[in-house]
């Protein structure tokens, strides 16, 4: 049964990989969220400030890239009475229907997009096909644009179903930023939910497979780690520098030299570095913004240590000093396998679902474990499912794009589960 | 004999210390230039595209930095109808006094400023006596702003004395970034020059000291290194990338260990990084901008190929590739003994004067020597002099400052060996 | 059920424990055996030469250190006529019960120690009781000297016991270096053996605790790379050297820098470097011993290929050359659950076992996949088994020891194994 | 004016270069010395503990290596009374000619060789003629052997001169290590020096060239670097290592990176490195042989502060400690005009001799100026020459060799110095 038009399904998707925004910039797309959620009637809309612990937020970029992403939001057509609630970086969205007895069920879906210049080849879909980023080197790269379209989906379709309880669609911000799930997590939208889905599509799985809990998303924490060392001349003074360049980069050498750990995965990468100013002077401050992840909160924090250790020495080496900051973090929270097996349920035999896996591992991070987690310690049950879909480049490159089909897909197996889980109770 | 008052001096010097400009970019300081030249009356301006072979530019900056830089210009007030002439980054200009018969005369003044942010201390006079940097992170911290206060000081002085012949006073640009000497070198303005002088205030030498004639300025070459690499998830398939942050962080660790050289001195720097988006993702593009210095033209080519030989090796090492290219060069170019000597005797005596050195080492670079190297080649004679100045910080460093006697010392002892050489042809 | 003495099995160990000897210069351990397997009594004893192919040796040490050790051997009292069997370190040997009609059933256990020097501290009881290491800076760390005295046990046990069908022992040389394996898995000894029984001690599991068949032993590849360069006078001429220790340093960086891989577990280490002469020469030999490791066969290649690659670049950013050699390689082979039932029955049930797991991964490396392989290629069934010891310090460091009580356990254990595989044929 | 037969002196000097042995092991030499300085005949001969302050010997092999080069000598046919006065490693001989009333002039040679091994080309003409090392990779590499036979002829011919005053010729050990020059200088030997030369042949400098008297030679100090870390076993507990292997790979790559120093000459070298035992082992101990150089003490000094502060650091990033040993060093001092006026008036006009240099830079260091500074600091004068010779490879290669027309100049110009210096008192 699809309640919904792929057609309008992937006009939506089209229309947010349009207008990719990064982490806590999302203005337009916010706004236009709250576009759709009003266009489908909903018993209750928090927005922003409302919608996230504002005191909460990690990883909030500078005031002057805040302030360039709202005005060029404003300047694309956001509604201005809903942008301003956002300033300041204040984005995200909770959409909540009331639909009588029975339980709370939330649903999250992030909403950000990645610093990526999107491919404009011929072969990239989005490119031949008119709906390539406008927003310069920012793209959503990582399926985001698909997951909004499947909350709204399912918004409307659980409108239109037998379903009895409460849904919540928590539209997150910040979540490639690994900053906006703990915000969201905090406020009391969360307090009565008993039951969390989360989804993601690709990872990987393609077009017809579904995997109804995920285990073992990675725990992981961002760092930045700022070197202030000493300029000089670099032709007639140079042992007069403290060089945070050779500082910081002796450090990454030794970061990704970290021992493998035996007792399960590790990761760690530099995504960005940036020192210094032109080439005669000895370059004072350098900066790096790395991750660690871990298979367990312990061993991500095995990595955060080592980390830390080794840019301390590589400062030290080279006589100046770093200020070492955790941008944000996230812990492991795995499915709670009872809700899996409706996911499970809900997908077998469907004639778009060929594969159902119970549960994969999942080789990456996530925030959504925030919420996963505040729900579980509650006494309630999480789960993340991913929807398969053929992605010809790998998420977080300038190729990748999603097979359209896949949101029909997301929208029914979410929609069907949502229902049976408030008439089931598992 | 002082010919212009001390006062006035101060007052050039500080209006453009309060205006520092980067490289390419010295647009309101090439109209503030022109408008003070004008008032002392000369008998040809060349500005931006005359005074400079447009062609031979070297690192010269994107187009939306020299908007920017522009823009900026036109809002402090530069003069239009000069302005517009330099669009594009076409900066710099040629004064020519004539005076009847005798040789050409040249003196070159370079007017760039430096990419470090100037100190706030109470301790720093241009902080304590408001005349600080006005454009950011832009500083005059090499003394730029004396250098034109002096080549302005000059014309006023030699258009007074009784010197018979022609000066040219080229303001010339770009000298930090190594890229202004020779689109100045390469103009017919220096087709007809006899001598050539050029000045620097200070590096290491106190007020009262004066350096005849530099000997050894370190051949030079600005080089950038871009790596590209792959793109890849960090959490999830970190195999899948091809690490630029990594190739190019070993770059620089073999860069600086490029083994010294028994013929003389070399240098090496690496004084900016810049690379990769977000922390989650591999990144797939860093770039380096470097510097190479030796003490003679083969050691500064020993060094480059050095470089060369390093980020390519490091940029396999990690699958990477790299685009090496060198933005800019300049060769060594030594004093003539027989100007340093017109200069030594100039300064010898002076009250202002306590040590005169018939020459010195010049531990750095400088793209005065296309010039000097243009006029030795055609015959004449050049000659490079220091004018001591006591200095709390070092040269490009963000406490650099001069003290002001030093320019009535600058312009006396430069008019005073321009005349003298006009009169003795030497 | 106990057929050996405990105290008989404890002095065979530390008399073994006493006299360790490195991969391929077991001469005096070699020796031993055969008096101890000749005391026993089997129907055939095949030695050295006769018990590997010779000609398929990895990783043999240089003449010099045969010598020593053979020497060494011979000082110690091993038997002349068996030593001289295994000059040029041909080690090893197959013993051979025949018990009438029933399937050829082997256990492989290995002979070799390592390169560590043994702890004398009053803590450690080999030092503590006096059987602590007498053969210099090398020592039982791992376990081998029990592997053998287990070897030895079932061989009498099995001898004593119902059992039917013919039973090989191998003592296989030189697992640590990884380059044994092969030479005995080559030879005719393997042709008709159904089923094979490989034993480690200890390796994080308790006295008590038996793993019935270890799954996902690492591949791995033991490599060395020699990297040449060209001396020269650090002093007077050290731009002349092309630096072999700079080259090495540079890979050591690289190489654990390797990106960690999202299909499995990678290994990479550099156990050993050395380089270049006196301090005042450019070093123009540096050679790496390092090894690779991968949950799959494809992993270790992935990390073989990665490793070559570095090592290549660091020499060529150096100026150098560098000789990649791949020692030594051991495949990834599991255990048949088949025969991993047999072991788990037979260790249920006993007092002196808490626990029976039926399968465990194993984190590091072992060349008894070789044989393993062998034996599975040719239609037969292989199981690697655990017996748990309490070892003090992690094997491989200088406080390694095993809880005797292991001994008893290991031979009563792999005797039951071997007897009820026989009978059931499974 | 020839005293010597070049055949003769051809004959020592290969009979030296045949038997090369390193720091405090030049038993054989020494033993060989004796003998030649007994058979010319002087008036008072020190050896070995006689020769120097055993006290302050730096940089001394451990005990097997210097009863391997002892024993060796033995075997060879050292005298056995001789030989048992040098006994643990206390090499060197002063020899005194008593000649009347006159000034006590010094002259010093060194006497040991290299770790290198000598090449066995057919262009190598001590290969060619038969008088290649026979003491494995040693080999007299930097002149030594020639030193020697020019020290000898000196004895010989100013015995057989008008020479008035007392030489004393100093044979010194252990110069390559840095470690003989300073327990020579302090021994009461020196105190009555007026005036001392050292000589050194070729350097760069070819056959018919001598330098009558050397400036700037760097200052230097021998330092190692000894890290401690945690073994593990590399497969299945790669995180329970401090990998020692990696704290020095970090440390050479930093260390060849300090900055170089706008005062003068630099220099930084790691000439050894050795760590780890084998490849699945993480390396608990590696250590590095090293050196620093600086064109002034002071210079050395930063560079010792700077490579300290990098190996801390270096250990430190990988969770090791490191001990830092400076196992020798020695001064700058420079050759006095005075004397250096007496080996230009005496080379220049000699058939054999074509350029005299009144003085020249020495780009390497050496333990002379311990015996010079002495001197100086007495108000004596000392001068250090250089005799030119073609040399077809380098110092501290394998291919290098000397011209041996040079030692009838060398010994020709040093005793007619002698001589003249007795005469005239400069």
């Amino acid at each position: 049964m699809s309640r919904t038009h792929h057609s309008s399904l992937s006009d939506r998707r089209r229309r947010f990989h349009r207008y990719p925004e990064p982490a806590w910039c999302e203005f337009w797309t916010t706004c236009r969220l709250v576009d759709e959620i009003e266009q489908i009637g909903v018993d209750a809309l928090h927005v922003g400030p409302d919608a996230i612990d504002t005191t909460q937020r990690m990883n909030v970029p500078d005031e002057d890239t805040l302030t360039a992403w709202y005005e060029r939001a404003r300047d694309a057509g956001a509604r201005q009475s809903v942008l301003e609630q956002l300033e300041g970086g204040n984005t995200g969205a909770v959409a909540v229907l009331e639909r009588g007895d029975g339980p709370t069920i939330g649903l999250r879906v992030d909403i950000d997009a990645l610093h990526i210049e999107e491919s404009d080849s011929a072969d990239h879909v989005p490119a031949a096909d008119g709906f390539r980023s406008e927003t310069g080197d920012t793209m959503h790269a990582c399926g985001h644009d698909a997951h909004m379209t499947i909350g709204l989906g399912v918004l409307e379709a659980v409108k239109e179903s037998e379903f009895s309880g409460t849904l919540k669609v928590f539209f997150q911000p910040a979540e490639e930023a690994g900053g906006g799930g703990k915000p969201m997590a905090e406020t009391d939208h969360l307090a009565d939910v008993d039951y969390l889905y989360a989804v993601h599509v690709g990872l990987g799985h393609p077009t017809g497979e579904v995997v109804a809990g995920i285990v073992k998303p990675l725990a992981m924490a961002h760092i930045t780690a700022t070197f202030s060392g000493t300029p000089a001349h670099a032709g007639n003074a140079p042992q007069a520098g403290d060089n945070t360049i050779q500082a910081a980069s002796s450090a990454v050498s030794d970061l990704y030299g970290i021992p493998r750990h035996a007792d399960g995965l590790t990761r760690v990468n530099v995504g960005r570095i940036e020192g210094g100013s032109v080439s005669n002077v000895v370059a004072d401050e350098t900066t790096l913004w790395g991750e660690v992840r871990g298979e367990t909160t312990e061993l991500m924090r095995y990595m955060q240590d080592a980390f830390t250790q080794r840019v301390e020495a590589a400062a030290a080496a080279h006589g100046c000093t770093v200020d070492v900051d955790v941008v944000s973090e996230c812990p492991r929270a795995d499915s709670d396998p009872e809700l899996a097996a409706v996911v499970a349920d809900t997908a077998r035999g469907r004639h778009d679902v060929q594969t159902v896996l119970d549960s994969a591992e999942f080789g990456a991070s996530e925030d959504a474990t925030f919420l996963m987690q505040r729900v579980q310690e509650q006494g309630g049950r999480a789960c993340y499912a991913i929807v398969g879909t053929d992605h010809p480049g790998d998420h977080h490159t300038p190729t990748f794009d999603v097979d359209e089909r896949t949101l029909e897909t997301g929208v029914d197996v979410l929609t069907d589960a949502i229902v049976a889980t408030a008439a089931q109770r598992p």
